[in-house]
């Protein structure tokens, strides 16, 4: 007899750098299982994937074994929808194409889908977040870099090779600020993420010399996104000064992306977006000023409903109800 | 007893400020007729409806009737696919929101489905020219302006208010070329349009009075886009330059929008795409240069076969097989 899906349960797996956490996950996005493997302990794949099982199984049978389980979702770095591959992802010890989907669900004997940490994201807000129920929405995260999943038509947007949504690198200040690992100028990532901000602030102090600021009391060498956000919040002017400057090139990007998709909704998430109005109201102030009037005062820019610890494992388990049953 | 979808036809319409055109088209793309009528002769929309069904309904007859048409397409300034209305169209007479669709969905008593140009074009490309078989797309019209469709996973992208794909609005250069018609600065329209064009070569003109050109031969008020392609045919270094300047600024937009939606093609069409490789090679150039390596040498930069005189025509009649039956 089959189960109703308010008995079922997805697995999530956010397989990281570092850990792979794991979760079994019922349709409304409560967890009911944590637990994590490491990730980078094993050579062969084989091995991680014997690993992985071993961790989860104990959980699937106390929610009523395999036959409860919907399906597995898998959120990773450098992770194709289409093939279900992570296809050179320079953090992992596993090099090349490797078909992690068909490997977890041979093993598994269920279903699984993978896809990339911020199109899981996206996936997940519409499943349980801020975008439930939503058609068209672009989830943005500010954190180390920036990434970013979009929803069009109720459905992602993967792009004929899996790879699309890279909003991150497109570039807004051409010849502007060089991005480090990728050599490119001025594209948002080297702007508006935490590294971003810490680099606007070194400038800034080294650029005005004569401008009093409570960032000066750190060496230049300690000065990181938390101590901008600290000074900002005590009033100081060259640090709210960062998060103008950083609001200013973030709200051009998201105009240019509005007329792209025109979604509802941008919905945030990661650490720089924690900074609140600091950095959102320089950013929707910059954005409906570059707007086209048909669609000025219509986008929302809102904060992901998901808790930070669970995002990627909701997300990744959001896939699995995503599938044709 | 239905009438097989090989001897159906899709009424096209094509709603343009001076002249309404119509087709009738088969599902291959094949018009059997054509006809217009004047658009702003009428200042009620009920008395050019009227109009436009005297016109159209011989052709209708001539075809075996009503009963052979499966319904009706429309492509209008300003068209909103959602509610199949045209909204503050600034060329037309009829001001405000007119319910264009529904009209001549009653008059004709047949299904009717509207959306703007741009976007009747990418479907037209889609259903009968370069883009047969694609489901992730970019359609870029090369004019007097910039327009756009966009297509992923095989649907047209409309976002949340059915406007989305004004690329030509997308800010590329900030603090650029002001556009007269928008107030905004730096946007892909002011250069990457006949009229920016002409504005790059005039701009090359006066500042370098030095170098030599062509296009001196001419008043500064009679240089157009025209006389820029024909001095570049002929060699002329300036003139080359313009074109060099426009691809430059093409393909860092093009590398953006790639990055968005990873779109197996980008599809032009319209005056500015004729100049063929005079801008197509800049414009690939740096759009490649500016691409993520996992983007790079994917991008097929292909050009329209839809003939210029019907492509209006067959975009509004293709929306019609995009129906449900």
């Amino acid at each position: 007899m089959a189960i109703p899906i308010s008995q079922q349960y997805a697995i999530g797996i956010d397989l990281g750098g570092t850990n792979t956490k794991f979760g079994l996950v019922n349709h409304r996005g409560d967890i009911s299982y944590h637990g994590s493997i490491l990730t980078n302990k094993h050579e062969k794949i084989e091995d991680f994937i014997n690993d992985l099982y071993e961790a989860i199984i104990p959980a699937v049978n106390d929610c009523g074994g395999i036959s409860a389980i919907r399906g597995i979702g898998i959120g990773a770095p450098n992770g194709n929808i289409y093939n279900g591959t992570i296809e050179y992802a320079p953090n992992l010890k596993w090099k090349g194409i490797i078909p992690l989907a068909s490997l977890v669900s041979k093993k598994f004997g269920l279903p699984a889908r993978l896809t990339n940490d911020a199109n899981a994201a996206a996936v997940g807000e519409m499943t349980y977040g801020a975008a439930k129920g939503m058609k068209d929405f672009i989830m943005i995260t500010l954190g180390t870099g920036v990434g970013s999943g979009i929803v069009a038509n109720g459905q992602l947007i993967y792009g004929h090779d899996g790879f699309a949504g890279e909003l991150g690198h497109n570039i807004i200040i051409p010849d502007g600020r060089l991005h480090p690992g990728t050599g490119e100028h001025g594209c948002l990532e080297a702007y508006a993420s935490a590294t971003g901000v810490t680099r606007t602030a070194i400038e800034f102090l080294e650029d005005k010399p004569e401008t009093p600021s409570l960032m000066r009391s750190y060496a230049i060498e300690d000065i990181d996104s938390r101590i901008v956000f600290e000074c900002a919040m005590k009033g100081d002017k060259l640090a709210m000064e960062v998060y103008n400057f950083t609001g200013k090139i973030l709200g051009l990007a998201l105009a240019n992306f509005v007329m792209f998709s025109s979604p509802e909704a941008i919905i945030f998430f990661g650490g720089l977006s924690k900074a609140g109005d600091l950095i959102m109201k320089p950013t929707r102030d910059h954005m409906e000023k570059h707007l086209l009037p048909i669609f000025k005062n219509k986008v929302k820019l809102i904060f992901s409903e998901l808790r930070e610890a669970d995002a990627a494992i909701l997300g990744a388990s959001a896939l699995v109800w995503e599938m044709k049953a």
